[in-house]
């Protein structure tokens, strides 16, 4: 049906499309998602819930910043690894979302650095070297007691341009430079392994 | 790792774990999904994308109230289609939730009324016939305007069971209720069908 007053087609309240399109800017979020959100908002949030996310909004973008060091997001100038004195400083693993050095925290398997890229180059998006936190790596990297880099990119076209690129910059240094290994991961079936992924742990074979 | 200072396990700084929580309290968000949107807020949010945010959660709180007479969510006291005098008031579609009255009015093949129960019954979670806007349906239709109720419920156990009770209470009256068809749906492939949809299309069969 139309509008009887404009004749055209009908339409959310303005409030309920602007959170709408909120959400629709989050990655991976479609018209119907983001609409169930909003929704879940009007239907479900009592105003102490949607306080507090107002507020989480609010405090994450005052609050948090990269980490002077590494570039890991954190609300103080130096985050809690780079302040860690019992940490490896031999070792730095680098990574290219903020979010990866959670997920390896929580392995509880490495205790040496991190330095976070920003990003992985992609001339496609016009992402090149000098838009990441290369610079800086390198700049850390003249200390010399850092021995080992090890890069940990995803397994992705970005992530091996940018594995490929720190390779031959710091390949010239007396650096150790290493990669994560990839192939199958746990669980994984042979039968729905994709290409890459199936190249990767052809490639990574070691002997039985 | 565990934090140097407390021993424990290493931790989002607060804001960011604020704001993760935040989002996993919306339908279908785990953790994963909530850390991806926070650090999205965070890496590609500017000033005023979050007071957009911000704003679009305190206006749809303030702004948006159900219809006074069919409970569609709207920003003011009576909703458009309620307010559209050139819409049949004969008909009244019932539906569980305000977002389904936006899906059948982009359909443009309805030019009847609304009614929104906010929810259907489902005794496992405690959602009897009072906690759902029955009552206010029953008053709107002592006006004998009305000649037709079409349930319009989503084909769900709680769907079916909204339905049979409506239909039940209706029954006794002089209006005519029907039912929207269910079956397989515009590209079902009856191999993936589940029981419910094959069981529905199976009998709701017509002479060919």
């Amino acid at each position: 049906m139309v509008c009887q007053e404009c004749s055209k087609p009908m339409k959310y309240p303005e409030a309920i499309q602007q959170l709408i399109d909120s959400f629709m800017r989050f990655p991976g979020v479609g018209r119907k998602t983001a609409e169930r959100y909003a929704f879940y908002v009007v239907n479900h949030f009592d105003e102490a819930d949607t306080v507090a996310f107002m507020e989480s909004l609010h405090r994450v973008k005052q609050e948090i910043k990269p980490c002077e060091t590494c570039g890991n997001l954190t609300d103080e100038t130096t985050c809690n690894v780079c302040k860690d004195k019992t940490r490896d400083r031999r070792k730095i693993l680098v990574v290219e979302e903020s979010k990866d050095v959670m997920v390896i925290e929580k392995t509880n398997m490495y205790d040496g650095l991190y330095h976070v890229l920003n990003g992985a180059i992609s001339p496609s998006d016009g992402i090149g070297p000098e838009n990441l936190n290369i610079k800086e790596l390198l700049e850390r990297l003249k200390d010399e007691t850092h021995q080992e880099v090890i890069l940990a990119m995803n397994l992705s076209e970005e992530g091996e341009t940018t594995a490929m690129y720190l390779h031959r910059v710091l390949e010239k240094t007396d650096l150790l430079v290493t990669r994560i290994a990839y192939g199958l991961p746990a669980g994984g079936n042979i039968s729905y392994a994709d290409e890459m992924t199936l190249f990767k742990a052809l490639e990574g074979r070691k002997k039985y």
